[in-house]
């Protein structure tokens, strides 16, 4: 490479690395907000956020930008360039296509509608009246197709939305793999139903909010989340954020009457956590320094919480700790029936408190749905008909009312269409990667049991963290497990765990 | 004004707000790293730091920046502006001469010696080696000799530094000033040291830290400050930060076996927030937005810590609380000794943990230092000897080694000369303050016996607090006590106060 190159390569790198800094200061305000600022600073904070995330949108989108693109992306240059550089570049081409593709005025409209509509659907939701948000989400749909006009599609329309959280996921490839899993997991709730459910009510009692803490911090340092590099705090919605490798921070919430928040939800969020914490070193600066894609970074999250926090060999090994924490709580409840009860399946109208045996189901309606409205075979105004119509038949239960129906989720508000897919792609994933783990570390079960989970996280880590976005998620998926999606593994999960719970057979 | 230079001045109150908006999203940075962000992150944070603050100083000394100025210094325009923006150019214009009369070349390495400086400085100290750090300093001093020419002076050079923290004061008005301060306190310190030390040693009983807490959290209320516009954080070098007028956060240290660290540093740090949480919201998105010099901010925190938290009415009024929430640590004393103790005078060698009254001699030490330095008349290599001789001189005490000596302060390792007058400059201003609020309320007293700060903190909000940078200092003291800079009133203060307590006649 010439002298000239390399340095518009050094150039575009400082340019990029500036672009995460910003992103890095967005990102430490955003947890701010939502872990104890003051009330009275919200409306000025946003306005700061606003400025700066104006600036890293217009670096995203300058003259500048097109530049490098133009010359880093001649062939032969191209070839020329680290694989870092290369992928990098990728990257924020895709972003300047998609940001640059809409005519600016259109965009402009569009951001104004998204936080009309927010507030539209909060007010929507609280009254349970969809048809004031009706006109509002018919509006959200219609710029996306035309979005969707502007950047083109591949064999369904809906692919190109797919594409912004999924990478690789397509219309073809969902249909098959949905409707295998929605097949398998409505007749196994259909039994489990029927078996009869197990005693919850112990899970109710009080318990002190901050021994939740001390067990969430103790079950955190077990997984091999470094507090050197992170914090736990407390918040309303809890989430992880990466500012940088050495500063994930996790939030949680503690119900004193609902252990199962705090504790299942500091897994979850602690799964995230340690995928942000063990990203490589070589890819800080870069837009590369993340997860790979939702659905990938869900299947960490969720490969925590479900196969490590609800594992039967989890409890042998925690539940002694977990009664001393909590007083008398389970004075009288033997490790079965607690095992059982936070096992618990029953079909429910509202997905983030779903078990994880419907919670994909909850995701089938929304993803069907989505497919429809951009293929022009559902208008918004059926929307409330058809979101019944679907729970009924597949979880059997029916929503009384909108704001327990299709209002429930902020997603659509915000204009975000093709994102609930990935929460149960991550389900399908985790499923993969586990019996992947497995291979290598046939122990896997005797290593929950023991408490030593630093294997576990080791493995995940060389074989998915590290990589950030120099793979895309269905690369990770290949090369960890050999095959491409595959919901029979979540599916066996399923069958033999619950068959076993509710004594099916 | 015309259509044009109308939108001129938008344009340029835009640009600056976004300065502002760049700083707040620093001030944020900089909190969380002094108040529990992870370890590893840091350097990381660190740059992402470096890069908004670099991003700052470019727009402060950019072409556009220099076409505004241009534009709207020219009189018929100047005239036109709103006052709001006339002092916001005044404040721009100021930055944008100091950074820009420096040749680029010299001020980066400027800014590598002050980040070399500031950590042999810290390794001399540990060492207690001025020898080591000597030629750093040297350097420095030369650096700012530069900077001088380059600025221009007037009267005298060491008037351009100071003109840096409090615009308005000259070394002709300090020389004579402190002269009065130090010639009035030393006979005063001589009495009150011949007098006798009072009982101390119940001070430095264990005090659990959460009690500490909140105590110092319901003395924060007390004083008016407002936790819907700020918080209390725990750090180890306690300060206080305005993000903007609505986020004003305050920050303590807990030290088990000496509470006064938490309780005055909390009222000390407060006084600085009350002045951040009342500016005229008209100010909000300009550098005008908070306290107009270092010396007028320290006169709110000083007033509050000293002529509130060290009143004898403070204490007739929290004694009993305090004396629950310490446990049994007080029970066998009587209100008098503690008052007593808690405002014993005693000379000592570290600046920082100096009592109220031998305070502004150790400030005029360095004052006299640096103004021989910049006039050539004091030789860095003699400074340790000085140092010892003014040390032995107005305090009767003498370092035993250059740590506790010459070596104590960060300051000079970071170029900041100028800076220590303003510490002594807010006990003087504040004693002037104070006559006026009494003049006002002249039931201060009562007010502070009884708890009811509201209106304290009302007065001082209208008279000074209010208008940020939109006066300067001397413009307040003058509007608010009809005078100039006085010291009589700090000199009375201390003489009664101290002749009553040591009953020295």
């Amino acid at each position: 490479m010439s002298q000239t190159l390399q340095s518009v390569e050094k150039e575009f790198l400082n340019y990029v690395k500036k672009m995460t800094h910003m992103n890095e200061a967005i990102g430490l305000m955003y947890w701010d907000l939502r872990t104890g600022a003051p009330k009275k600073g919200v409306s000025q904070r946003s306005e700061v956020i606003g400025t700066l995330s104006a600036d890293v949108f217009a670096m995203s989108t300058s003259d500048e930008m097109k530049k490098y693109i133009e010359e880093l992306s001649v062939s032969s240059v191209y070839d020329s360039l680290s694989e870092v550089t290369k992928k990098t570049l990728d990257e924020v081409k895709k972003d300047y296509d998609r940001n640059t593709k809409i005519p600016a005025d259109e965009f402009k409209e569009y951001v104004i509608l998204q936080s009309k509509a927010e507030s539209i659907w909060e007010e929507a939701r609280a009254k349970s009246d969809f048809a004031m948000f009706q006109p509002y989400l018919e509006k959200l749909v219609e710029f996306n197709k035309r979005f969707i006009g502007y950047w083109g599609y591949e064999g369904n329309k809906y692919n190109t939305l797919l594409d912004m959280y999924e990478p690789g996921v397509t219309v073809e490839i969902l249909d098959e793999t949905f409707a295998k899993l929605r097949d398998r997991i409505v007749p196994l709730l259909q039994k489990v139903t029927e078996a009869g459910k197990p005693e919850t009510a112990f899970l109710f009692e009080a318990f002190p909010k901050e021994k939740q803490k001390e067990f969430s911090l103790h079950v955190l340092k077990e997984m091999g989340y470094d507090f050197e590099s992170g914090r736990l705090d407390e918040t309303v919605h809890p989430f992880a954020i990466g500012l940088n490798t050495g500063d994930v921070r996790v939030t949680t919430r503690y119900v004193e009457k609902d252990f199962r928040t705090a504790i299942f939800g500091t897994i979850h969020e602690g799964g995230h956590a340690l995928y942000e914490q063990n990203l490589s070193e070589a890819l800080v600066g870069t837009p590369l320094s993340t997860g790979t894609s939702m659905g990938i970074h869900e299947s960490q999250s969720l490969f925590w919480e479900n196969f490590v926090g609800r594992h039967q060999g989890f409890w042998n090994h925690h539940y002694a700790s977990l009664k001393q924490y909590a007083g008398s709580q389970f004075d009288n409840v033997d490790l079965e029936s607690f095992y059982k009860a936070i096992n618990v399946v029953e079909p429910s109208l509202i997905r983030i408190e779903a078990d994880e045996m419907t919670y994909p189901l909850h995701v089938i309606v929304r993803y069907e749905i989505e497919k429809g409205l951009f293929n022009d075979e559902i208008e918004v105004k059926d929307l409330p008909r058809i979101w019944n119509e679907k729970m009924q038949g597949y979880l059997g239960v029916k929503p009384e009312n909108d704001s327990e129906g299709v209002l429930q989720d902020v997603h659509w508000s915000g204009g975000s269409f093709g994102y609930f897919p990935s929460y149960a792609l991550g389900y399908i994933y985790a499923a993969q990667l586990k019996e992947a783990l497995i291979r290598d570390l046939p122990d896997f079960d005797q290593l929950v049991e023991k408490g030593d989970l630093k294997p576990v996280q080791e493995w995940l880590s060389k074989n998915i963290h590290q990589y950030g976005k120099m793979k895309k998620p269905m690369e990770i998926l290949q090369d960890v497990t050999g095959e491409g999606l595959n919901p029979d593994y979540l599916i066996r999960y399923f069958e033999e765990k619950y068959s076993s719970l509710y004594q099916l057979n």
